[in-house]
Order: C-alpha cells, then structure tokens, then sequence
C-alpha cells in the first residue's frame, strides 16, 4: 500500500512534464525516481526476433515440452464446454477460410479465431499451468495462437518450440516485474501479459526483423485484455484466447509495417504506468536466455483449487498403499492448512462445480477412485452414493501447523486399524512436481470421451516429440475430433 | 494529484476485504468513500436495450446525423493513407465472407474486420469529432462498427441512428466518470471507453435483452483499447477500429449467452477499479435519456492541430472578405495564444506532416486557398512557390490577453493597405460550430478525389437522411470505391 501511495502521484509529476519520456519506477528493487528506464520494449524485441533455438538447454527444452504436453490436454478437456460452444456460434458466422481445427470439436476456423476459442477451451476447467510467481497461466495466450498459426503456415518443430519458449518466458518477465501491484489493481494476469506472449511467439514464426517486432510488442501493449471482476464467469477464460488472438494480429500488423511505439512499455502514457503502480524492469531485461521462467512451470494434478490439492495428494498415496474398500472405513480425521476449510468448506456439494469448493468430497472422491480429474467434479460423482456416504466421515480441522503444500490424513477402519499419511510437498507443487507419467495420464484423462483413445496417444506422442517435428501444425489438426 | 493519492490506498484497502465486492469512489462529487456505488453496469444495459428511438429529442437527432456526415467523410478521407492500407494487407487473409465495404477502398473484409479497418481510416488524419470535455472522438469506435455491420445485417436507418446515439451517449458518459484521471494515467479514452458504445450499438442492433446487453458490457469492460504513449504511430488510429471491433465481438458473444460479470464496470476488481483512479459514477448514470453528450458534439474544420483553427479561420475570413492578391501582401501579423507558438511553431515545414505543426504554412495556405482541409496538408502544399513565399511574411506573436479559441489578424498590403480580423470564437468551437453547409464543404473536400463527385453527394444524400432509411447498410455499400 505503500508502494500504490508513492507510485500514482510520480506518474501524475510525469504530466506536468509533457513530452513522451519514459515514466519512472518508485518501488523497493527498482531504478531510483527519475531515472530513465531501460528500453523494455526493444530489448525483449530483440530477444523475441533473434533468441537461437539450439541455445535453449536441454532442462528448459523438457519443460517446455511438458508445458505443450500439458496445455494440449487442458485444450482438449475443456473444448466441450459451454464456453467455447458459445464463443463458436458467435464467430463461425464472421469466420475466414478454415485455416486451422479447434482442439476436441470438428468446426474449423481462421487462424485468429481458432487461437481465440483454442485458448478459451484450455482455460476454462481452470485446469492449465501456473508460474506460481505470478499466477500466471503461460501456455494459454502462447500455445493457443502457435498452434493455431502453425496451421496456417508451416511452422517446423524446432521453431515452433522455441517460440513458445521465448513467448512464455516474455510474459511471465512482464508478469514478474509488476507483481503484485498489477494483478492488486483488478487485472487479469494472464490476459494482460499473454498478449505480449503471444505477439512474439507469432512474430517469431514470421520471422520479424527487430523494429517490426518491437512494432508488434506496442501493439500487444495498446490491447490487454482481462479484468478480474469476470471470474466466476465465461469471460475468464476468454482472456487468454483473446491474449493470444490479440498477439497475433499484433504481430501481422507489424509484419505489414504498422507503426507503434517503440517505447510502448516502458514509456511515458505506456502499458507500465497505465496498468501497474510499481514496475521492476530488471525483473524483464536481466538474465533473459539464460535463467528461464518457463523452467518454473507448474502443472494442477487435480481439476479443483490448488489448496486441496494436499489432502487429495493424501487420499490417493493412502488408497495406493493400502486399498483400503470405502465401506471398511469408519473415520477420515484431515488436518489442513487454515485457507483450505477458508476456499473449499462446502460439506453439501450438490452440482459438479460445488464439488470444486469442497474438500470432503475431493478427498472422498480420491479415496473411492484414486483419482480427482475432471471426471471427479462431474454432477454423477457428486451424487455417487459410495462418494456421498465416504464425505460424510471427513473430519477436516484447521492446524497452523500445516503449511500450504502440506496435509496430514489418518484414516481409520471399522475394526479399529488405522492408516496415516502425511503430505510434505503436494505433487505439483513446485518441490514436487507431477512427474511425465503423472501428466501422461493427466492427458488421457482430459482426452477420455472427447478422442479416440489411439488418437490421443497419436496427440501425445506429437507433443512429446514436439521438438523435431517436420510440420508443428500436425498438433493442432491432430487434437481436432474427426 | 491528491485525488489519486488518496484513491489507490482506498482499492488497496478493498482488497483486503476480498469477495466481489464493489469499488468505493473517494473523488470529490462521487459517492463517499467505502458506499457501494450504483449498479452501473446494469443501468447502462438497460439504457441500451431499451431506449426508445422515437422519444430522441429533435436537436440530438440532428447532431447524430451531422456526428454521422463528418465521420463518414473522414472515413473515406482517410481511407488511403498507410494505416488502413497496413492493416487491409495484415488482415485480408484471416477474413471471413465480404460482409462489409470498406469507405474509400475496393477490398471487401468481414464485419468485424470491416469494422477495424474503417475505424482506423476515420482517426488517421485526426479530423473526426471531439466531445470536448473528455477529448473522446465519440463517433469512430461506434459508427465503425454500425456501417459494417449494417451491411451483414439489415437494419432500418432509424434503429442504426438510435443505436449511433445511445453508443456515443455511453462512451461519453463513461468518459465523464473518468476524465481526467483516467486518461492521466496514460490511456487513450476514444479506445477504452469506445469499446462500450459499440457493444451498446451493435447489442442493440441485435435485439439483446438486458441480462445479454450487460453481458455484453462487461466482455467490452475486459477489453479495454490504447495507451497514449502511440500517438504520433499507426497505432494510434488502431485504437477506434479496435474498439469498434471489440465491441461488436462482446454483443455477438452475449448473444450466444456467453457470460461476463453483471458489474464488470463499477464491481471489485472491475474497470473503473483497475482504469481510473477516480470514479463519478453520477455521471454515467444521470439523466440518461433526458440530456444527451452527444449534443455537445464538435467538429475540426480543418485538418490540423486545434490550436491553429481560430488563426486559420481568421486568414479565410480575411480572404473572403477582401480577396487580397498573395503578391500583393506585405506582411501578415498575427496575434495567438501561448500554445499556438509551442505547439504549431515550424517555421520551415519540409512535408506535410511538418505543416500541420506550423501557424505560417497553415495561415498562408489559408490565405490562398481559401480551405485548409487535407489538401492543404500535402507535400505539394507545403512546398507550393506562392504558400512559400506568404508564409514568410506570417510574423506570430504570442498575446497572453488572446484565449485559445481566439486569433487576430493584421494583413498589411504592399500599397501600405490594411486589413484587420478579431476571430472571438473559432468555427468549429463550442461557441461557433460549424454549420451544416461549412460540414458539407468538409465532406466533398475530404471525399474529393477518392470517390467519383456523384457517388460522394449520393453519400452525402444518405447520411442527411440517414434517420429516414430503409436500409442504413447503403451508407457503407456507397461509401466504398466502386
């Protein structure tokens, strides 16, 4: 609050000014007041339009992998949803020629517009990747315009990968060096970063020298897209598929020579100073190709808030080492960090969404099935009479003792046995992340009813060798239903 | 400045209370600090769907059909310059059926992109309309999306000009709540407030109801349009196409029932939270339908700088008056305001661009043409051998006592002759605006040489009877280059 007090009145100095100067940073970590940024926009073009794809190391190669691999899935799973069945029936009409498929669905649209409903589909189950600095879904805005893109006009493996890793890497140092403050004022992250993202990722494949790609960074700037206010509704997930068809018009309008600031970011009346209240730009220009924010990466293990994911984590270790059958279970005694019974307290869920907000029946669910997908939070599992009677037995009490990632479960039997399990690190966390097998049947979960299975192991088996691929398009037109 | 020290800590503090709770207004005028503010969103909704065509006054009717002349000329006006020519290149691939004509071109694109792309046209050359207590070119972002989509979709001349007029009554309005701080903070207001008014436009062209009409508010509320640091690039002009864009995708989206927050303007973590450090939602909500923004509606007789027009409109009178020959003038001495020297003072213009910032070009070319529309900002103009010569004998003074809208003006003639113009409120100003037939010189000067004579006065025809039309998709259809 501090830093929100100090900040606005600067920028409001910087008027009285005139002129087109940078605007400055007032907050702990940045430059000193009055000092003249560095410039943002161009050093992030200049990495966007000429980062060598056979520097990326091997570690970063993987998790980008894992981040296409995950996000595929996410597109999938959530392609038959309300959302994007809507978004389709309002675009097919203004459609261009049909460029490129829609993961999971059989229309087929312009590039543009498939990145928008792509993008859509991914994000609305809530069930994507997160850099956890920032909360930040990177894949979304990157993924949903490249692989749209590289259907339209060939795109080779290679290349496409390493846009999608300079793509998230942009976005997510635009998102480090205004968070807090920027997602504080209302903003949507995810949309307000994922332009960027995307706008290189696509300039990237169009081969944008770095005045054109610095045109296509402030044309990304001028359009953010997403405000808090919409969660709970359709509009979230919009964000970024509008992140990401914003980003490639941004960066096919650059291509063509149309002018933007070269300062868009950083400058006087630029993105920073409208849309944040702090700005680090260090936290974008240091570093950049040689530590990797994409290697941060988190994938959700469980399609519900990640403060359950602990005491799901429990459920599922506690079935696995011991079977035990539900009706051999007298008590579920759940000791959990204070925020969980805070966010996920509802005992009664009665729709397939409520189930998200309780913990008794995730951990029930867990327990019966040894696994908490989609599949887990439909109306039927929330209705399952073995699931109903199990969540009746969760005894879940708040202990400050528990730390965010971390749930303590003993479970007791009817003949007096008991069973403990305690969750130091939930997998997926950042000291535990999903393992490839975990995110393999993640994806054939989420792809389970929407594909065919061979088909989805064709998709997956893309994804995993995405980096040598011939034609990066065969992911997006194999993620289509036939 | 103490205005936005005070509002930041107050959304900081909101913050902390979590939940959707509204965003409190400290600002003077607004609702004291911590109240909820009214329902927003909602009433604009219901303003939208619901206002009555025929219950417009007979004064506002007349404005919105001289706000629709002026736009349509500087559409076609504009419809050559790089900008518009960029864009129809970028997006020409992407686009779906030839729903829409494009004024002044020959390229047919779909109705959103048809939208952006006339849009673009009708800001390039800075000769739209002005709401001037916000600086909003109210017409750009609205009309852009009507013409075009009146083309897809028939719709009668008197629902196109009752939606042209609620979507720049809300634009307005939201501009109003904002203004100035809003735009202090760096953001082009014709591009984050146009978005609303056409979602409001185009929703209501659709039929929405109120529940979809607030929904489409809240998908424009997430797409907000511009920053400042652009001027002076192609992207500028980007920002009404945009919007226009923008907004007709959130009315299509909502009317596929696709959801948005039912208080994505004033709610926590909305639009005005994240965009404005200060909100008078008063003035958004006020009198809707009883006093009307629009009528306060002004329009640039001449393409250049504002400050230059009171100088500009004294050398024309004086020419009127006394067709003094430009060999027959000694000297020229013209008293200005302040900001007319600092903004407006190149004394050696190489280009056109260069002569729209010079008094001496622009009073010269006056004095000698008679006009000062486009042509008189041409590369020949300003290189022209008798604009050359009179512009050195523009000798400019500053004169504290001469306010912005003022100019006087000494012509001195070689046979010791003199000639004297006191302009007390420039045409085109709020005091003076310009009449229908000064509007009409301005349509046929800006049409001139892109569309045949005919075709521009059979436009011309459409737009004074725009109210009255079967059909308002004529107005696109005529204005495109055959």
């Amino acid at each position: 609050m501090a830093v929100a007090a100090l900040a606005r009145p600067a920028i409001a100095q910087q008027h009285s000014g005139g002129g087109n100067q940078p605007a400055s940073a007032t907050a702990p970590g940045a430059a000193p007041k009055g000092s003249a940024p560095p410039p943002v926009t161009r050093i992030i073009a200049r990495y966007a339009a000429s980062a060598p794809a056979d520097q990326v190391p091997e570690a970063v190669r993987k998790e980008a992998t894992r981040t296409l691999l995950n996000w595929v899935g996410c597109a999938v799973g959530g392609s038959r949803q309300d959302a994007p069945g809507r978004a389709v029936a309002a675009l097919k009409p203004f459609s261009g020629p049909e460029q490129a498929c829609l993961f999971g669905r059989t229309e087929r649209l312009d590039a543009p517009n498939a990145a928008l409903v792509n993008g859509i589909s991914s994000h609305v189950l809530d069930f994507d990747d997160t850099h956890l600095k920032t909360i930040i879904h990177p894949a979304g805005p990157v993924a949903s315009a490249l692989t749209a893109f590289a259907q339209f006009r060939p795109v080779s493996g290679q290349d496409f990968m390493n846009a999608l890793t300079l793509g998230c890497e942009i976005e997510c140092r635009i998102g480090n060096s205004v968070f807090p403050e920027h997602y504080a004022m209302g903003w949507h992250i995810t949309g307000t970063t994922g332009v960027f993202g995307a706008a290189a990722a696509i300039g990237r494949v169009l081969g944008l020298d770095e005045q054109r790609m610095t045109w296509a960074m402030g044309l990304a700037a001028t359009q953010p897209v997403g405000l808090k206010v919409q969660f709970g509704t359709d509009t979230k997930s919009f964000h970024p598929g509008k992140a990401a068809q914003n980003g490639m018009i941004a960066a096919l309008l650059a291509q063509q020579g149309y002018t933007a600031s070269d300062v868009a970011i950083e400058g006087f009346d630029g993105w920073g100073q409208a849309l944040s209240t702090r700005h680090n730009w260090d936290e974008v220009t240091t570093g950049l190709g040689e530590r990797y924010e994409l290697a941060l990466n988190t994938y959700k293990p469980f399609a519900c808030g990640i403060v359950a994911h602990p005491s799901i984590d429990a459920a599922i270790q506690l079935r696995n080492a011991n079977s035990p059958r539900p009706g051999d279970i007298r008590s579920i005694a759940l000791k959990v960090h204070p925020l969980v019974l805070n966010l996920m307290g509802k005992t009664e869920p009665r729709t397939g969404l409520e189930g998200k907000f309780s913990i008794f029946h995730a951990v029930a669910v867990a327990l019966v099935t040894g696994r908490a997908g989609e599949q887990a939070f439909t109306d039927a599992a929330v209705k399952d009479p073995t699931v109903v009677t199990l969540r009746k037995k969760v005894e879940a009490t708040v202990d400050p003792a528990i730390k965010p990632d971390q749930a303590d479960m003993v479970v007791t039997l009817n003949d007096g046995r008991t069973m403990h399990v305690f969750v130091e690190h939930a997998v997926g966390s950042q000291l535990h992340p999903m393992s490839d097998q975990q995110l393999v049947e993640k994806f054939m979960g989420q792809t389970e009813g929407i594909l065919p299975t061979d088909r989805s192991r064709q998709l997956l088996d893309l994804c995993w060798k995405a980096w040598s691929l011939q034609d990066a398009g065969e992911i997006g037109r194999m993620g289509a239903s036939a």
